[in-house]
């Protein structure tokens, strides 16, 4: 029995050693204006009160299963805010965007630099901008995918739903797999569209149903034996920079081919022809997950800093309320005074001041996408 | 006829060729916070979307009956404001208090300056921060109040109640005076504290009562005879000012004597008792006046800059509204977005900001205190 126990920990330990992690920072986080803006999107932002950023700690959240061995592709724009928070970051490990490209380009990359490193890699994507607790049953879901993963799986983890949420994709899962290390392992049947209400309410009665958080883990191989039947135009810019990214062209090839990439999302590019091959699986994820959608969201994660329903985030915020309740981000040295109001949603930035509920929470996006239109572009 | 008209005309130019007018222009205007304030009190602030100031709209308005006849108390922290708005104003009819002494002092100082340089003045008391329309329809109350107090009153204007307020004090009216060019003057009973709203509905049923503005019209001597009457002291300390103030030692003896005065309210040192004594007339005003008591009052006033129900108060304000209703004043140049909200306040300066409702826009004044209390001072 010993020496099974450990020659089975040490397949465990093989399978493990060939998982790097993967973190796309792109998005501006429009809900979340005029706190999250394109010059400071949500990731730099500490959401949850907790003193880290969301990108530092979506970082030492998956630090104990990757030792380091993470990738983070971003835009150039933010190259001195994500080395500042991510100190231990290798210059070749973090991917710079000339522009976006969509999560195709950018996931894609990755997979084509780390695939040029080692073909064996496993990677695991995961954005930037998500808060999710325990980290220990998170990492343990990862260790699940890549366990399946390594049978040749893109692996999904699908986010067990507490409600029949209108905002998000769903993943259908089929039966149970046989992989050693993944008790939970499922098949995946498809992934769905963002459905209506009612919708959402047959998917949570059949019990078949996750949310589609955007967290997977495959293979570097398989993943771009799909991207190259889908999109071979894309594969074939993407192979162009990974073959020079780890040498002195890096820079040059970057910028001559990255232009001319196509723009496509990794749902339709490699995860749902994947799904319809059968090759792609589902770990249920039932840790707590939030992707910080609104500022309403700002008053369900901070529950700690919360006085008699006011939740205040910010670094010296000097807030007086009298009859108050909502939430308040303060990003200035100023007063605020709230008196006789609830629910609200007070976000006080140097150049810009929201007030709204937290009911009308979602509606910030097209406050921002009419000051666009207005030509107010200096606060976006 | 021609003659006899002349004749009367005449002599309402005499007597309002006495009129001199004073403005007191005093108190923080605490409900206004934190746009109104210690250093920058209600007066300096263009409540009405007018493009004047208070004080500058107050000045304009007695300018067709005193010509440039205004004497002006105000902190001495103000002076430098207070001449940029009335530039007009002559150094020896600015009355700069070292120190704050109620309005007993402020008062009987400029009518013991005026009674000093001619003690057939009668003086009007208008203070710097109401808002009155039409400026004719106030004219004419005041040169009715001018004659009356020619015959020897103490003429207070009313204003006729256009609901049962609870935070003003009232007047109650008894039968009318025979007053040549004052056809509306009548005698004054009492003044009363301010009621209850129960209270307050009794007296407006009577239509004997009218809100007590705190507006006068008085001979200065008689004014000063119930000075000296019921507050001695302050008016022998008053009276060795005035001595000097036309003189060299005026700011000596201003720093001497002034920091020792008793301090009490006009209400107390002159009017109650002078109604007691059956020295009072009244004048009825029925001009709209408002008192800027606070924040809903500017919804109030501005309805020509309010946009499907939202008043925006400030040059350069760049406001965007959806579904939101209510005041916005803005001292900045920030861009504000209000988001699916009813009726809200939102106060926009430098260091501070309110939020608030109208409803709850009387409540502003505890948040004041209690950041008092809490030591932030540097934003009141």
């Amino acid at each position: 029995m010993k020496t099974q126990i450990s020659g089975q920990a040490a397949a465990d330990d093989a399978v493990l050693d060939r998982f790097y992690a993967v973190i796309p920072a792109g998005g501006t986080g429009t809900r979340l204006w005029p706190l999250s803006r394109a010059a400071a999107p949500k990731f730099l932002h500490d959401l949850t009160g907790s003193g880290s950023t969301l990108i530092r700690a979506t970082y030492a959240r998956l630090e104990p299963l990757c030792y380091g061995r993470t990738l983070v592709v971003t835009g150039k724009l933010h190259r001195q805010a994500v080395c500042a928070q991510l100190p231990e970051l290798e210059d070749a490990n973090l991917v710079l965007e000339p522009e976006p490209k969509d999560s195709a380009a950018a996931i894609g990359l990755a997979a084509a630099i780390l695939h040029r490193r080692d073909p064996r890699i496993i990677m695991g994507s995961f954005a930037a901008d998500q808060v999710i607790t325990p980290a220990e049953d998170f990492q343990q879901a990862v260790r699940e995918a890549v366990h399946t993963a390594a049978e040749g799986y893109i692996v999904t983890i699908g986010i067990t739903p507490t409600h029949p949420a209108t905002g998000f994709g769903y993943i259908r899962s089929a039966g149970a797999l046989q992989v050693p290390g993944a008790p939970n392992a499922h098949a995946v049947a498809e992934f769905v569209e963002k459905p209506d209400e009612q919708v959402a309410r047959g998917y949570l009665a059949t019990g078949e149903y996750s949310w589609n958080a955007g967290m997977f883990v495959a293979p570097v191989d398989l993943l771009l034996k799909h991207l190259e039947t889908n999109e071979p135009e894309l594969f074939a810019g993407l192979t162009e920079i990974a073959e020079a990214w780890d040498t002195p062209e890096r820079g040059a090839v970057m910028r001559r081919v990255w232009p001319g990439l196509p723009k496509t999302a990794i749902d339709y590019a490699v995860a749902e022809p994947a799904a319809a091959a059968g090759d792609v699986a589902m770990i249920p994820g039932s840790f707590s997950w939030d992707d910080v959608g609104d500022f309403a969201a700002i008053g369900r994660l901070n529950t700690a800093s919360e006085t008699s329903g006011l939740t205040v985030l910010g670094d010296g915020a000097r807030v007086f309320a009298e009859s108050a309740t909502g939430v308040v981000v303060s990003d200035t040295k100023r007063v605020i005074a709230l008196i006789g109001i609830d629910d609200v949603v007070v976000v006080d930035t140097p150049d810009a001041l929201l007030v709204t509920t937290k009911e009308h929470a979602q509606k910030v996006k097209s406050a921002v996408e009419h000051l666009r239109a207005s030509g107010d572009t200096d606060v976006l």
